[in-house]
């Protein structure tokens, strides 16, 4: 039962983009227990995707391809497919009817060159495309399916959710794998790996990571069993051992971000909030409202890049600014006051530190962050240093302001 | 002079982790000028593996692989390296003395293991590690050069640095590639397309490519020549042709961002500016100050979420909001002007729309989005359908934000 992935771009043996859809499709896979035996790459060349098109013909049984279905001369992944798997080329009616449609929507008239988009080699499976322009493609050769995708994220990943992932649960193709992940943050990758210590040993058939990035750590738990029952029971005794051990540490499992685990966290308290962001740019208020729905909780923020904007939009006194700087626990304790005040909600964040790379000091630097937090209560902040470069450290901001709140209403009653 | 790049690990195949050997090595190579045909991921599986290096070993001339050097029995690159080349293994003393003397250094003994990692395939160049442990090796295989890299990051790319790319680049393998980068915004890809049609012809040797993404159109000139001089000067053509079909869409290079660009248009100009942001929460701000010294110019925003917000913090006016509603040109045009005026800057950007998934109607559908600008020569709007999911149409939203800074500014003198 394994699978095959082919992403096909220039720009991916270029070093300008990083292969997302890959990454995507080998985890929407791992999901349903599709082990993943090859993943290649290739540029938009017809002899070499030609040559990994028929590699993968031969000895994988699900084979899922993205990129090269756009409408310009260097997309000529329809031909190849017609060549290789000797299907002739047709013009799909529906297809190019549902196009011109599209392009009617938007009010603008089709340009020819898209045509060639619903040129569709024989025998093909149509896969809609829900988010844009060029439909996918299905079809079987000798004891494989291919799965040709758009190389737009959106799109590929909107195609694996509707078409590829139902249709191969219906056809049982997933084998007996079980995977856990468990996500955390205010606790280092070797604390918690100290703290699991010899869990390993409790359930020797499951392996267990770590996986570190901006916002905490994960934990992963996965073993392979022909006995569903007991992977279940195993996975969820050693999910139980680490929620134990992370305690608090805890905010989410698999596909839960911060961001919406503090969204339910508000809404079930009925509570509103707002961000004061410094250092952050913006970027707490776009994680905040990157949660479809955000708008019943989120009232908005201020950005107070410059002194003048904490004095005048948030209220910080001058006397607070001269006597411990823009980056200090009494100013990001005054942020979070004022922008509380000013949206009139029930809590509010903030962040203020240095980005870098420049504009450290002995005193103050680089990574140096404070977060604030207002709430009926009064104001609080926490003292961070971040490590990485400017744009972690921003998304660090973020991610431990995130955190600050969700502490914050686990202890409110809901 | 084409390579291929086989990164080994089960772990690669999961979706757990993200690739960043074969991102590095695609980048070194692509510096040097070195064109990646194939890039393939294989997991800890002998027999898989085998399989990527005969593919390999027959249509590439160089060949880099990183992964399962390693102690564990999992490791089995050696091996396999072994049995495809018909290479006995070979106890290498220099080899074993150097890891038991990195062992004795820690004041550890060398666990026995461990010296599976000194068989070395007979007649392969060591290439040492000064990172870790496990040394890489060099052989050749008919034509093609086997660089065989450990899967530490650190140590795979210490190697590259200190051997094969001072390698390559004395074998003159690099010297004969060129690339240029057109970043473009405000022209979709096939207008772009039809704009730039029969240009291929007129530089054949010259491949053009186009990479769509939320920040625009990227157009890709990329050739191989013998002739370095024609090839600079084919490429400077075709670059200046590019440059004027797409004319004022035309922001960048390679590595430029809309946010670097508009970032120095305002330096040059003296000029600062400020943001009012309903539909992207915070992402205009955050994408203006993820360039270094932005606060020179950028004093700050107000993310106004809540109708309330848009009138307390931006003074948007109830008639506005209540005749035409948030989602419109003139309460884009006034949230501009009020951000203009609470902030005392020169221009200020505003982005208010429908981002979904929810909330849309067939007069405000999603993906509606007004951007606004405003200036001491009063406030303008544009109106834009983006397609996409809800991150996308803030991205998108986002990007055309500042695109319409960056129009703006290049109308105002220096």
């Amino acid at each position: 039962m394994s699978a095959e992935i082919i992403t096909i771009g220039t720009e991916l043996l270029h070093g300008l983009v990083r292969d997302t859809n890959a990454e995507r499709i080998v985890e929407l896979l791992a999901g349903i227990g599709i082990e993943v035996h090859y993943k290649t790459s290739v540029g938009d060349d017809s002899a070499r995707m030609a040559d990994a098109f028929r590699a993968a013909a031969h000895r994988a049984r699900y084979v899922v391809t993205t990129g090269g279905l756009g409408a310009t001369p260097d997309d000529v992944t329809r031909k190849t497919i017609a060549t290789v798997f000797r299907r002739r080329l047709v013009l799909d009616e529906t297809v190019l009817d549902r196009m011109r449609a599209r392009f009617r929507e938007r009010g603008v008239e089709m340009p020819a060159m898209n045509e060639s988009q619903a040129l569709i080699p024989k025998g093909t499976k149509i896969i809609e495309n829900l988010r844009g322009l060029a439909p996918g493609l299905h079809f079987t050769y000798q004891e494989a399916n291919f799965f040709v995708l758009p190389g737009v994220p959106a799109e590929a990943e909107a195609m694996m959710d509707q078409y590829v992932v139902p249709f191969l649960r219906a056809s049982r193709a997933g084998s007996q794998v079980g995977r856990r992940i468990v996500r955390t943050i205010g606790i280092s990758e070797s604390a918690l790996a100290e703290r699991l210590q010899g869990i390993e040993s409790e359930e020797p058939a499951i392996k267990v990571g770590y996986l570190p990035h901006a916002s905490g750590v994960d934990v992963t738990l996965a073993a392979a069993s022909p006995d569903r029952a007991w992977l279940t029971g195993a996975l969820d005794r050693l999910e139980l051992r680490v929620r134990e051990a992370a305690g608090e540490a805890v905010y989410g499992e698999e596909g839960e971000t911060l961001a919406q685990v503090l969204g339910r966290l508000l809404l079930a308290r009925k509570l509103t909030i707002a961000a004061a962001e410094s250092i952050t740019g913006g970027g707490l208020g776009a994680a905040i409202t990157s949660v479809p729905g955000s708008s019943r909780y989120f009232l908005g923020g201020v950005v107070a890049y410059s002194n003048r904007a904490k004095q005048e939009l948030l209220g910080v006194r001058t006397a607070t600014l001269e006597r411990h700087g823009a980056v200090s626990a009494p100013a990001a304790e005054e942020m979070a006051a004022g922008a509380r005040e000013r949206f009139g909600c029930d809590l509010a964040l903030s962040t203020t530190g240095v980005a870098g790379p420049n504009g450290g000091s002995d005193e103050k630097p680089v990574g140096l962050v404070y977060l604030g937090i207002a709430s009926r209560d009064g104001s609080e902040s926490a003292r961070f240093i971040f490590s990485g470069v400017r744009a972690e450290v921003s998304a660090r901001s973020v991610s431990y302001a995130l955190d600050l709140a969700r502490r914050h209403l686990l202890r409110q009653p809901v």
